[in-house]
């Protein structure tokens, strides 16, 4: 798949050269992943990336394995690999930045900076941030899952003073993966709940949410999107018809107005924007 | 909160010194907060950090509204902020690090590097990492969603053939977590099977996840840990007694080790750890 000189210069897909890219830490290497990825999609349009996940390289002796890897890599490649690194131990750090790559090494130059900066030397244990270090909120974590998984889709409206954030929205606007996303992520206790055909008639938000207005977050989505994907669950059904889909975007829409609960439409956005765009909210309320 | 001189060299929770942190970007943020979280918690025995997100900064009018806060906020303490950015715009980036704070731009010095290594400009668009840009990857990801609630707890073995991983192990052992973490995040179709106390006693795998023996992966954990976790959600139920914890740990360990699927203890590992070392394996297994 390495493309010929005379592509190279072309933007299409077909014409990327392909990069291999390692991302390398003592801990579970997703640090080193997140920048990485946010880094090369500006690097898109020439390259095409070959992604590999080295976690937990936490001795000498594995380092210096990672590094004959990324010789042995090298010598069967014309460009070097790209490497995204995030040791919190020098010693590691050095044996896998002396083998050949295009290194970036993340904490290599914060955490002497953060040191100065601080007054302090950084702790140099690896696995404190993605491990369960903290057990408090580890746990917290896990019942934030748990929770979003029984109060999904509507299964009960019991046990919402518990709620941090409750979701609201028609059918298929993004309410199941963003509840699971902030609290896996967050360890945030959200509820969903799927407005239904009733509470669109009633333009009133049903009577279990209403005494938690102030927790509620709707979700809403452009018609024609809307039909595309509930076309691709249930083609030709009433439910996927465009003039039900247009019909209960507006009547929800109407109801979250009516009711004063913020929205946000879902159509452009992945479910990170989504979620920072409610978190943000979300302090900004708990804030006052 | 902020704590006198006196206290400042106490490592006691107590003792430890406040400090304001933002994670600001013109995208979600979540790079920028991955990164400053990581390199924080090697300063968390001198300091405790008080988070601030601020996503979508994607204007000079927005900037220059945050380098307006961050200045404010200088006014109103003694140390300055720690401010993570991840800007792909220069001029954003600009603004926001000319206002007071110890500034760690992340993308400040890669993307001229990656730049310089990679023989071309990068892209300068936000929002391409996190963003919904490509609609594939999107889609897959809430199918696995979608994928993983539907196959959660064993609920059904069919569509097994569909799966990539299927998880097993006793109740609690932290499958659901993992399943939902290993979609959420990297779109893989994972199901999770809690072994039954027939399973159990016969030593075998069930004959519904025989044919998928090379994409099982097993969860065990300490006896004395899983007894801690029953215990608090059924308290002094024979399914939290140490006895019973005991034999179905012994049980599930055997019937694994007797059937070549390879497993993993969670006592001490985060879900980050667990789907890293899941997916590391999961991946040497494809490339064969």
């Amino acid at each position: 798949m390495l493309n010929s000189p005379t592509q190279e210069d072309t933007t299409a897909a077909a014409g990327r050269v392909w990069r291999n890219v390692y991302y390398i830490s003592d801990g579970t290497a997703i640090t080193a992943q997140t920048v990485g990825r946010s880094l090369l999609t500006q690097f898109e349009r020439r390259y095409r990336f070959r992604d590999a996940l080295i976690p937990f390289v936490d001795s000498e002796e594995k380092a210096r394995k990672v590094a004959e890897r990324l010789a042995d890599d090298q010598s069967r490649h014309e460009l070097p690999s790209i490497v995204f690194s995030t040791f919190v131990s020098e010693t590691l750090d050095r044996i896998v930045r002396a083998a050949p790559g295009v290194h970036v090494a993340v904490f290599h130059e914060f955490i002497p900076r953060l040191e100065h900066e601080l007054g302090m030397s950084a702790e140099h244990t690896r696995g404190l941030a993605h491990g369960a270090s903290d057990f408090a909120h580890y746990t917290r974590r896990i019942d934030a899952i748990n929770y979003a998984l029984l109060h999904d889709d509507g299964m009960t409206t019991e046990g919402y003073s518990k709620s941090e954030i409750i979701l609201i929205g028609i059918s298929r606007v993004g309410k199941t993966p963003t509840s699971l996303y902030l609290a896996l992520q967050h360890g945030i206790f959200v509820a969903n709940y799927p407005l239904s055909s009733e509470d669109l008639a009633a333009q009133t938000l049903p009577s279990a949410l209403r005494p938690h207005r102030r927790k509620i977050f709707g979700l809403t989505i452009q018609p024609e999107r809307l039909q595309v994907i509930r076309q691709t669950r249930r083609p030709d059904s009433h439910y996927a018809s465009p003039r039900q889909v247009q019909d209960e975007v507006d009547a929800a829409e109407g109801l979250m107005r009516l009711s004063g609960v913020p929205f946000l439409d879902t159509t452009k956005r992945s479910i990170e924007e989504i979620a920072s765009t409610i978190l943000q909210r979300h302090s900004s309320i708990t804030a006052e």
